[in-house]
């Protein structure tokens, strides 16, 4: 037997991904992944796309390139982060990474020593989890209300903990929870960060994705110390195959990820960085985002009153303003994955909460997605899992 | 400021990319880079394929895809490898990463802590010397000949060093000294490490681009205790800028990869796993393949015959049968990196050797690639930097 390094103890099987393969099956209604509504794919407008970008880039396209990534991408992605979020980035702020997973991993490698702690959200995003864990930190997790994390909590935690390398947040959408920060709650967490030297993580992959009420800025904007690490992905507004996201941070953090990078996979593709810029040349991205945003509002609607309708009394769950997920608590007495077992019986799948809090707990909580499936199966999976869960509290 | 991990003291910039940077400018003649020719790129054919993938696969290529890549496209590695290096592997012993460069990285993550001893050539690829840095080993190199590593060497290591968890190898066309393995080696080698519980990493970029003799077993196929590590890619055989290379190892070793990759970027792109696959099956890879390799015989003669012709007698170099890169060992006085910064005044550039031996050491030899420059170029910078070296050595 081979042997090997101590920090593969603590990664494991993402219990997302593994519950993927499952529910994969066909008659499957499935809540369970964070999958975008593949229908909304721009799959024929990217054949003239990928020819384009071979008429026009040629062998260029196809050869190694530079780490940073492709200069024209870099720098739209720097104009449209200013446009939107209040930030003020050049293309030399940005990093091309491997989906925004390969920024959480990168953030990981730069910054923590075994025992180091982070700072999240509880609950959290459990790629991000993964992610760190190679790295062998301490995960303290700060309560979180449905404005975001609690001030005073974290204040008494960056007084009182020791180590401290990392904060760790999700301001928009929250993955698991469906929640966003609100402005006071940014700018508030924003001056009781600074001055401390403390790396925030932005983790942003929903934020353009709004239904309700206006695009609230983004924690980069307030950030007056040069700490916020932004990461942003193509994977939630355009498509994940191509696995585009990246890094967007003051020079002398984005020189780490860069030699990171470097170490890890030399750059990401030329020729999916290209189709990604051209699409924006040839195509208005935007139109195609009020396109998802409209679809996914009208899912986000259906899930919300069948819950309402379908669930017992008592139980609470979020109403997201945004993005993929909306987050459910259950009876006490429920542990989500006993009822998961049931549920994949009956053909209906969604996550057990308990996997996004890194230092357990949650067993009554649930993630439910609703950008990857119809407004008729949504209310038929849910009528489905009300049924099961009021038949288990009976 | 921000503190980083321990860890960001041992990674440095890689000299090649930071060279790369300088030997873009119009007019260089560089042989500096590992870049294959991208006029063999078959651009007009992609435009075929990357249709014909949207086509038939739809969203699906463009969707989130399993962690261990594309199907379909592992299972044409294995059986090329098995119809090429004498293994038995099935897809399920393949894993699709970004470049053979992740599976470095990723081996690295999986079997070192720090102060652990990797056992490598001497001299050795930067690109794995700067990816294992990260995890903050000790390298032991290992003294090589013509043939491959000294065996007597090697087991005198083995026996006397402690913590040894690697031994990284690169049996055929070695990068940078050119050299390959002889068979007898390569059977010497894998019975010397029989019974250790070592795994071995068998980096093999190169091995399909041989021009004189017959294809050698890979050490994969003398793997009987299951611990060799198959490092492959299709950037020198296909196009680097898919950034498509594949772990092969056995499954339990396997598995470990998987794991890491899924907290390091979830998966490989989907639409580039497929392009690739798809261009297997409309046209002939290996025709590509015996194209690419002629022209690159004839860039290693012209090389080859400049050298021989222009740089001072007693300089030593290697003749590989295959592969991007030769070596030369200069006099003993000159130091190539005094040499590199007069040579890019006068537009020609090479990597210096020093880069290439993780304990230092090297100082007068240097690497030059052959695969990216027509034949004149060959010349006339062979003829350059041989008139350098003579009036140095004056």
């Amino acid at each position: 037997m081979v042997e090997y390094a101590k920090r593969m103890e603590n990664v494991k099987a993402s219990d997302i991904r593994e519950l993927l393969k499952i529910t994969d099956r066909p008659g499957m209604i499935s809540f369970a992944g964070g999958l975008p509504a593949p229908e909304l794919f721009p799959v024929e407008r990217l054949k003239d796309v990928m020819v384009k970008v071979l008429e026009s880039s040629g062998a260029d396209a196809l050869q190694y390139a530079s780490t940073e990534g492709y200069a024209p991408l870099r720098l739209k992605i720097a104009e449209r982060m200013n446009s939107r979020y209040g930030t003020c980035l050049t293309e030399d702020n940005i990093l091309i990474t491997c989906g925004s997973q390969q920024g959480l991993d990168f953030t990981g490698k730069i910054f923590l020593n075994e025992e180091d702690v982070v700072l999240c959200e509880s609950p959290t995003y459990l790629g991000a989890i993964n992610a760190f864990n190679a790295y062998r930190p301490r995960m303290i997790e700060v309560p979180t209300d449905n404005d975001g994390m609690l001030l005073n909590e974290l204040e008494h935690i960056l007084d009182t903990a020791d180590n401290i390398k990392l904060v760790y947040t999700i301001p928009d959408f929250q993955n698991p929870s469906g929640r966003s920060w609100s402005q006071k709650r940014r700018q508030g967490f924003m001056e009781l960060m600074a001055g401390r030297d403390i790396p925030v993580v932005e983790d942003s992959p929903y934020s353009e994705l709004r239904f309700d009420g206006d695009m609230l800025p983004s924690l980069k904007s307030f950030d007056k110390d040069g700490n916020v690490i932004y990461l942003g992905t193509f994977s939630k507004v355009f498509c994940p195959g191509m696995r585009i996201g990246w890094v967007a941070a003051e020079k002398k953090i984005l020189e780490k990820y860069v030699l990171i990078k470097q170490g890890a996979d030399l750059h990401s593709a030329g020729i999916t960085q290209r189709n990604v810029s051209m699409y924006m040349d040839m195509f208005d991205l935007d139109e195609d985002i009020s396109m998802i945003r409209s679809v996914y509002k009208k899912r986000r609607d259906a899930m919300y009153n069948a819950i309402c309708e379908e669930f017992p009394k008592g139980t609470r769950f979020t109403y997201p303003q945004g993005g993929l997920f909306t987050w459910v608590e259950l009876d006490g007495e429920i542990d989500t994955r006993d009822l998961l077992a049931e549920c994949l019986e009956h053909n209906v799948a969604f996550v057990p909460g308990e996997s996004f809090f890194p230092n357990g707990g949650g067993k009554n909580t649930m993630r439910l997605n609703y950008s990857n499936m119809s407004e008729d199966k949504i209310n038929e999976g849910i009528k489905l899992l009300g049924g099961i869960i009021r038949k288990k509290l009976q």
